[in-house]
């Protein structure tokens, strides 16, 4: 009886903590697509919205970790449980850092407005943030249902948004040689694709997280990699 | 009596799991240092040793944070005690962050070494990477000893690195205005120096999770972000 109730405790406040997580998924969604957006429309306003509004993201995590200490400490959840706990504050450092890049893009949408546009860019920029924030929306519905397979699908559609940066990084650099003057613009673009590809790399980290919690092992080659090199046909690198 | 037992056998394992953070810690910094030194001197079989190092590092993390997922699970620590625990996680984090940092370095040097070299460029990095594995190793100390002034002291030295950096963006923005030739080389060059410029973060996080630890106050502006916009002439982004 007392045990069924701890056991109840600990799933209500895992609950509740659970609901913090998957808002702050939200907020960080809106916050990549909007910086999208205000790139590809030139919209300063909108650029600004974004960079002001990661402080919630920010204190959000903060909150989320604190509630998870204070759920172990008070608690004291068994192996599993604390791996869940464990788990929700690991996603949420990645949720943080992908709100961090979506603050950075905003800011480069600001400085990019004020130089002329690369044709093309803020299109291919937007879909792949598209792609992106799909990976994270579906890799934290694959944390909430603990669904391996979902999370799987997420760690698959990664390659995709690699594809998309490399195609990008090749474009720019053909911009670049083209004519000097792209130079300051397309390093600002290709550090835009730099960001939304890491952004990929954290939902991925997601998706993995999950597939460890489900089966208790770590997909082959574990980590997504802090950036792949690029090697501009320098094979092996 | 019984309570003295178990607050030493808390104690007794925490040790453990700091000893190997801090052997973790100095792999990174090896890491660095030879990815660096690998750079400057376009030497080949360095830079495969430390790409190869790093799934070393990568274990290390996994093998702590089971350490303090099994320390909390068997030791129950109350709320001072669990926050150490935690942030050793975190600052575990931090450290395989920068190690995939140095062997993205690495993978670079390698490319980089098919290249004709950029003047000076080596030499810079070099000195760069030197001043953030210093930052590594103080804000490391400063955990094991809680020393939330050796903390602070780590914290003011990432504005040296983020100087640094800028003064390399230009240095390398500058070459590749001159000569399209050598705007591959000077892009690798970039992702390099901005990737010891968040190794820096890094340090600096550990130093701020230290400060949080001693003091039970997150440093004001609390977060280093995931990366400042070069402004390069734009005032205010």
């Amino acid at each position: 009886m007392s045990h069924e109730h701890i056991l109840s405790a600990f799933d209500r406040d895992l609950e509740g903590v659970q609901a913090l997580l998957m808002k702050m998924g939200g907020m960080v969604e809106t916050s990549i697509t909007e910086a999208a957006q205000a790139l590809q429309e030139r919209d300063d306003d909108l650029a600004e919205k974004v960079r002001a509004g990661d402080r919630a993201i920010d204190e959000l995590e903060v909150r989320i970790n604190e509630d998870c200490a204070r759920l172990i400490a008070l608690r004291a959840p068994a192996a599993r449980d604390l791996r869940i706990v464990l788990s929700v504050m690991k996603i949420a450092a990645s949720l943080e850092r992908s709100g961090d890049f979506a603050k950075n893009m905003a800011k480069r949408a600001r400085v990019l407005g004020q130089m002329s546009a690369v044709p093309g860019a803020g299109g291919s920029l937007r879909r792949m943030s598209k792609t992106v924030t799909e990976m994270l929306s579906h890799a934290l519905d694959a944390f909430i249902q603990r669904d391996a397979d979902l999370a799987e699908d997420v760690r698959n559609r990664d390659r995709e948004v690699d594809q998309m940066y490399n195609a990008l990084f090749r474009e720019f650099l053909t911009h670049m040689m083209e004519d000097p003057r792209n130079i300051t613009a397309c390093m600002h673009l290709h550090f835009i694709a730099k960001n939304i590809e890491r952004m990929g790399d954290h939902a991925t980290a997601i998706a993995e997280q999950v597939i460890y919690l489900v089966t208790g092992e770590l997909p082959e080659e574990s980590r997504p990699k802090a950036e792949s090199v690029t090697t501009i046909g320098v094979e092996g690198s």
